[in-house]
């Protein structure tokens, strides 16, 4: 397994140490596990002004899987290195499946009541949508300025990630499929959407299909998330949703996520959904557990199932067992690799 | 007063009439309340294929505010009635202040745990971002189809908007302002924004100010909510906080919105954020407590300060004073109307 690691800034090294020490704790002998370190992130663009250069890119492509922490810090101008390096990646690497799954663990602070039972996977587009970087500003810093951005979307790219979630959802046992658009209002993207959606369902009858509206959506997230199983939206909603969904099972301490490419033609790249906490940097109190979460998708993503569901039932058993008594990141880390293995 | 009442569609002529049965009952006797109503909505435009034709557009013109109560069915397209009806309003009247108070109020369900103390505002920029209708699609229901949806921004629109929501953070005991966007990635749009909120804040110098990327404000209405005092946003992100702020006090059956145009220059609409709950129309289930409330920022924005708190007292002790029995819609109603005038 060739795995490229990008740690990035704040606490994404030690996440990512955590991640890797569980990664080799649970993986079989046979697999050797090769890593190469890529130093990407706040402290290079300040070092060199470069955020991904065509050489890295290049030699990421060699890898089977990229482990990344987190990227970004106040020091850095928004948006420098979310396009220059994160979105970059995603879109590069065609990581058109956003997965991101969201389940209530035992034991995890939800603010909602009642604790409800939420077990649901949002598959977010990767490639489109708001985040295709088409805008502009005319007569920028005057009382003139027009800004726009231009939400992109083709039958292409929204038919080979609404056909992904049907197979996800065919596969689970709930078998139901949620839409997520704003087809009121953006009606031309929306309509797209939801055309691709009804056409493609009619090849899976056995998944039940429902639409809503973004707004409605965040309501029943927070009053009734137990009707979801598998969400598909679009690139800026499912942002949007997703960190909606970390908070009310746990928080985005708890929150991983995969940027996949189903073809194979790019590695795929696995990540927690939470930023890089300058705040908290180097002080060992950062949760591996996002990226933990993010090695299981990584080990499914490979192949290595039995592995990915042990990295699994590892987490849910630590969370379990946690009293609330205060661990260092490490500590948290040593616990999984030693669950892993037991 | 010369107010125009658009009942609209569902639920909306029932709620409607409480609405006005409680203004009718505050308003001081000096002040003559004439109403005219006018047929817009599904029906309509099953009837004749018109959504707001050009004459009504004019007579609605001659009026002090217009009070609607829900717009929308399922048996019409999505899209129709939101652009042809409801967004063509907002447009062509200028509201550019949507206008979306959220408070939870003693006795009201909140899914959140804990019960935080919520009282924040959002203002929602009414005219501009993704819901301009700019955009298309191209080789529309093929393989090849691609459709865009544009989000216009101008300095101009901003920059209103932004000062109203200091003017409004001013007034309030916090004076507290939050920017959200998401300027990490749609970075024109979001530089605009973010460079007029700078801007313009140094004419507040007492107002403190904070800026947060939209994924992340969702998160903190769940976890945090009482961070929040005033909120400037556009209007696509404004359209999903507001619901998820809706849902975290006591649900959509509570907030009152006000597309608000300052100047005076067209009439201000006023209408509960809810939608036309055709499940429900005509069983006299439907809360017309977020009409109600709709009602009190009319009277707010036309001078009646001292009416709109009468009416707001109103609702929270009727809130206060329930104890979980069935009311209908009218009773609720004749309860406020009844408060109103004690
Ligand atoms: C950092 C940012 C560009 C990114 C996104 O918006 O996709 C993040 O919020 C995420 O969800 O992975
Ligand atoms: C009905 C729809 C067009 C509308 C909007 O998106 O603005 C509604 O959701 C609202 O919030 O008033």
């Amino acid at each position: 397994m060739r795995l490229a690691v990008i740690p990035g800034d704040g606490i994404g090294r030690e996440v990512v140490a955590q991640g890797l020490k569980v990664l080799t704790a649970v993986l079989p002998s046979e697999v050797k596990l090769e890593t190469e370190e890529y130093d990407l992130g706040a402290r290079r663009w300040h070092a060199t002004g470069e955020t991904l250069p065509e050489a890295e890119l290049e030699a990421l492509k060699g890898h089977d899987a990229i482990l990344l922490g987190a990227i970004g810090d106040p020091s850095v101008p928004s948006g420098v290195l979310e396009r220059g390096l994160l979105l970059k990646l995603r879109f590069a690497f065609d990581h058109y499946v956003n997965l991101r799954p969201s389940k209530l663990l035992p034991n995890t602070a939800t603010p909602l009541a009642g604790r409800p039972d939420i077990d649901f996977v949002v598959v977010r587009e990767g490639t489109e949508g708001p985040y295709v970087g088409n805008g502009g500003s005319l007569r920028t810093g005057t009382p003139a300025e027009v800004a726009t951005e231009v939400s992109l979307n083709t039958a292409y790219g929204v038919e080979r990630v609404v056909r992904d979630a049907y197979e996800r959802a065919q596969a689970r046992p709930r078998k139901k499929l949620t839409l997520v658009h704003k087809n009121n209002v953006l009606v031309h993207a929306g309509h797209l959407w939801k055309n691709i959606f009804d056409r493609v369902g009619r090849e899976y009858p056995e998944v039940t299909t429902d639409y809503l509206h973004v707004d409605a959506a965040t309501i029943f997230f927070v009053t009734q998330p137990e009707r979801f199983d598998v969400i598909v939206t679009d690139n800026l909603f499912g942002d949007i949703l997703t960190d909606l969904a970390a908070a009310v099972t746990g928080g985005i301490g708890l929150a991983a996520s995969g940027n996949i490419n189903p073809s194979g033609a790019f590695p795929s790249m696995f990540e927690p959904v939470h930023g890089s906490a300058p705040d908290i940097a180097g002080t060992g109190k950062a949760d591996p557990t996002a990226t933990v979460l993010s090695v299981a998708l990584l080990l499914r993503h490979l192949g290595h199932e039995a592995e990915a569901a042990r990295v699994e039932t590892a987490v849910a058993e630590d969370l379990a067992a946690r009293d609330g008594s205060p661990r260092t990141t490490d500590e948290i880390g040593d616990a999984l690799a030693l669950r892993v293995t037991g």
